[in-house]
């Protein structure tokens, strides 16, 4: 039995549990492995490097069959993808209690883990590959799309329409850049060297044009941009020779970002003024003439991006340290314009604003759009999220089970898990909603390279936080909870916390949803408020988040 | 209001919160800051170098105004011993939830700590003193007490009556040896170079009588020894003179183990043949002379400890490192005797047994004492437990609140706290008692230089452990529950959780203490089931832990 083999969630109203919340976990955890989903199936590896679903199929089968026999009062515990004990709890909490990956801090490497590894002792869960809550791809595009609306919120009046963005990079993250930007209304340009890649978006409609010419390309998105239509272009170039054509020619866009892989000056960054075969070749020939050509184009790259900053654009880093990388080849404001998260998660942040996510058990995908019809009848004032839901609907293709994603925040989170719950309870659904989370969220991660980077009293690497958020999770009814270590920046580098919750449409989930679903974002609202972001004491003020010191 | 102050906790059984969940709360935080109790109460220090039980007497006044007005549906939220968020959960949930000192693995060090305890951004938690339920130096005594017997278990049959237990060091950990051994019934020879120490010991009963000479010293012993009689006997002399004398002489003690301050070459630990006056000049003149010269005694030490096993003396490391020492110095076989947590704490650890601790709010002792009854006769056939509850009466002076400790195992635990329930719902006691533990227990620690050291899988680091207990806890209702990093061995070297449970005579606390009691020590279980320990399988079966895999 314990072999690799195709695994699918089962859909529809019938229950092989012995209640939802059991069955919700049971169908979450085979739709992580399902190979529409996952990007390993096979060696239980759902994304992120090696995120596991489970730490081997021996205990994948015991989970599942654990998970079928399991009562309403008790609950299933599992240490790194392992299911380890059974405890008699009571009707309200979580059905099952996950760790993954945790290591004491002095052994909180990747040399160590992995040892651990080589023995079956221990699995990677990333953030929901081990917490059974990854939705597939949406999500980046998503949070990209969230990136960008935020920045329209904050720069330019709620949209992108009639704006310029200029970026570069179309890989794997990267390439959700042009649609999040024409889903948010802008015109858009987008440099990338490498011609293939370029292609493949247009063939999945991630971008509308490709040009190979800089001159046409900068033509339709300027028209575009002046008729106030939405138009994504790549244009097959190096972004430093797009970049600095733009400068020449006196374009100043009204936003600039970047995707290019300069993470990696020699086997990602491609040098400019160098082909990408010459790139290929000087990889194996030079590597350390590849890598000092890389840091010098970094160096212009970021040059460019620093005269837009003063012509008047809005300039950020898109977590690729590009600005490192500039600074180390001479260029003093490498650092003059932020980084995404401090720019414009943070912001989000402080409100409790989060990735929530929900699922349809039922399999069918109506129910995810009569999800999207009531959310945008229970927030009529939300129009970027309005247009999110919209365009989702029409670009986003379903994997696994169907899938919703949208940013809300305190307060919106436990309105729509609580009307989502109506709905089923209605029979307007045709089975139960899962409701859950990435564990990058407001008030559920310390990671001092990513969401708590330059927090504003250095509390960067305070990891209280993720615990009192699993905590109080757990303890208000979570259906499932995780706290993991080392999800998207490694071993040693974050610790992190996730929640699932079920809209079974019972009386008993109306209540476990209403405190979760206040008690996460809250955590978050808290954290940013005990940090010192005054938006976050403000919305703790306006939306009754309890504060000792701050509200009372 | 917020400044340094003499606090003691309320005694009686009237009610200054609004239920007795919140008042043990504040009573056992005022209680570890109670003169009797705490190192250096102005600091808010308990014990343990810095160990806090609040951030700052700002933070100790708001979470006390806190408590006083949180309504039975609400919890706290405390970070590093302030108190940051109250939310809205419900009756089963605990009170409050305590995260301590926890940071990222990558910053889990002292300087970075430090540094943020500096800006006022941290507190050191310790176990016992961050999450409010330190009683004492009981606890170091029961703690020495406990490893003998279950020597005395293991190897002769109960007790140690007609046994020779020899040691050396009668400092701040060591000077528990002599009493605990006596209170196993041994005769116990203890080597202490320092007159003032031996005589200090005595003063407190600690030790019966000491003696400048040898040959007296060992007449009393072996006089005691033969009559079956507890008797400890100080010797003012060097380890090394005092356990190669007894070799010389044929004398084979039943246990041999030492507390000399070994981990400390230059400042603890007194070379042979130097008199103290010389050491204390001799570290100040030329310490690298003095540390050669501890290291080659230890050698000598170490090889008289090895020689005493060959000679069919049960020998133990008793936590000091003086193998590794001697071991440097070339004494190959100086691993061959075992260290004690796998000799002695560990299987104990497999049954789910560890420190029980519990606590009479009335403040009246005899509240206690009629607790110490009442458990023996619950476990008539618990022989030690009955000799330690009988000599901890006659011998432990209370130091705030009136505690007593004792190590209980699974299925015990639960008997025990509902046994004091049912004594309080009776008026037997003049009020609520608190059930909690050290967060060195058997299911809540990760610690791979102490209590997790040298598992058999070799899974020592991994701290999924702590986290589930952490969790199931909570959702179970422990009254509170901690999480903390650093306890014991210091910044990066263990993560450990806690919990403590309010026995107020209802019938809604009888639920919460047989789940409580119950997942607690069942995690201990549990995680040396996993480790491979055959012993806690058997618990596991004989005893109803389910674990999937093994029992089902
Ligand atoms: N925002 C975030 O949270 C976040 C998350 C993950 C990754 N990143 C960073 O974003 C970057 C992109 O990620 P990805 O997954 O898309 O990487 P990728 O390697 O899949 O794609 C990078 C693309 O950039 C192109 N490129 C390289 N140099 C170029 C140049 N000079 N001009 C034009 N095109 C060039 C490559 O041809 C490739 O298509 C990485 O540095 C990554 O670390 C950010
Ligand atoms: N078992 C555990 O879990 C545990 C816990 C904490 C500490 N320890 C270790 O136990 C040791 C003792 O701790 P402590 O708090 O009592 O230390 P301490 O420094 O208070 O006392 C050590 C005593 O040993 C005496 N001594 C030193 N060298 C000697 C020698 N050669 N012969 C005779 N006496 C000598 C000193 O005079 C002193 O009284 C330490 O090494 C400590 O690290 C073990």
């Amino acid at each position: 039995m314990s072999k690799p083999r195709i695994v699918r969630a089962p859909r529809g109203a019938e229950l092989s549990c012995k209640g939802w919340v059991q069955e919700a976990a049971l169908r979450m955890l085979m739709n992580n492995l399902d190979p529409e989903v996952a990007e390993d199936p096979d060696r239980l590896v759902v994304y992120g490097g090696s995120g596991r679903a489970a730490r081997s199929w021996e205990s994948f089968d015991r989970i599942v069959s654990t998970l079928r026999e399991l009562e309403e009062d008790e609950t299933l515990l599992v240490q790194s993808g392992k299911p380890v004990a059974v405890f008699r709890t009571h009707a309200d909490a979580p059905r099952v209690l996950i760790a993954n990956s945790n290591l004491v801090g002095k052994w909180a490497n990747w040399e160590h883990f992995r040892e651990l590894e080589r023995q079956g002792l221990m699995m990677y869960g990333q953030m929901t590959a081990g917490s059974w809550i990854y939705i597939g791809t949406q999500g980046i595009l998503q949070g990209t799309y969230e990136t960008f609306a935020e920045a329209a919120r904050q720069k330019f009046g709620g949209d992108l329409k009639g704006r310029l963005v200029l970026t570069a990079g179309l890989g794997g993250m990267g390439g959700a850049q042009p649609l999040a930007a024409t889903m948010n209304g802008a015109a858009c340009l987008v440099a990338e060297v490498d011609a293939r890649r370029a292609q493949r978006r247009v063939e999945t409609r991630y971008v509308d044009r490709v040009s190979e010419d800089l001159e046409e390309a900068l033509r339709w998105v300027l028209e575009a941009k002046e008729a106030g239509e939405a138009l994504s272009v790549g244009v097959v170039a190096n972004a430093v020779d797009v970049y600095e054509g733009l400068l020449e020619r006196g374009v100043v866009p009204d936003v600039v970002t970047d995707q290019t892989s300069a993470h990696d000056p020699l086997n990602g960054y491609v040098p400019a003024g160098m082909s990408l075969a010459k790139a290929e070749t000087l990889r194996e020939e030079d590597p350390e003439r590849y890598v000092a050509a890389s840091k010098a184009s970094m160096a212009r790259h970021v040059a460019a991006m620093v005269a837009f900053m003063d012509a008047g654009s809005v300039v950020f880093d898109y977590g690729n340290n590009i600005r490192q990388e500039a600074l180390g080849e001479g260029v003093k404001r490498a650092f003059d314009f932020p980084g995404f998260v401090p720019a414009f998660i943070r912001p989000l942040f402080c409100e409790g604003s989060g990735p929530f996510r929900w699922v349809a058990l039922s399999g069918d995908e109506e129910d995810i759009f009569k999800t999207d019809e009531a959310l945008k009848a229970l927030f009529p004032e939300k129009t970027s999220l309005h247009r999110w839901l919209d365009l989702a609907r029409e670009r986003v293709a379903f994997q696994g089970l169907p899938a919703r994603i949208c940013w809300l925040g305190y307060g919106e989170r436990a309105k729509a898990g609580l009307m989502f719950n109506e709905m089923v309870a209605r029979g307007e659904l045709k089975a139960p909603i899962v409701i859950g989370r990435d564990h990058l969220d407001s008030g559920s991660v310390a990671s001092p390279n990513r969401e708590t980077e330059g927090m504003k009293d250095g509390s960067d690497a305070v990891a209280d936080w993720p615990i009192l958020n699993a905590l109080v999770n757990a303890v208000n009814g979570a259906s499932w909870v995780s706290f993991h270590h080392g999800g998207g920046v490694g071993m040693g580098y974050s610790l992190h916390a996730g929640q699932v919750i079920v809209a079974d449409g019972t009386e008993a989930a109306a209540r476990r949803l209403e405190r979760v679903l206040t008690s996460d974002p809250g955590m978050g609202v808290v954290r940013h408020a005990d940090a010192g972001y005054e938006r976050a004491r403000e919305v703790a003020r306006e939306r009754g988040v309890r504060i000792p010191g701050v509200t009372e």
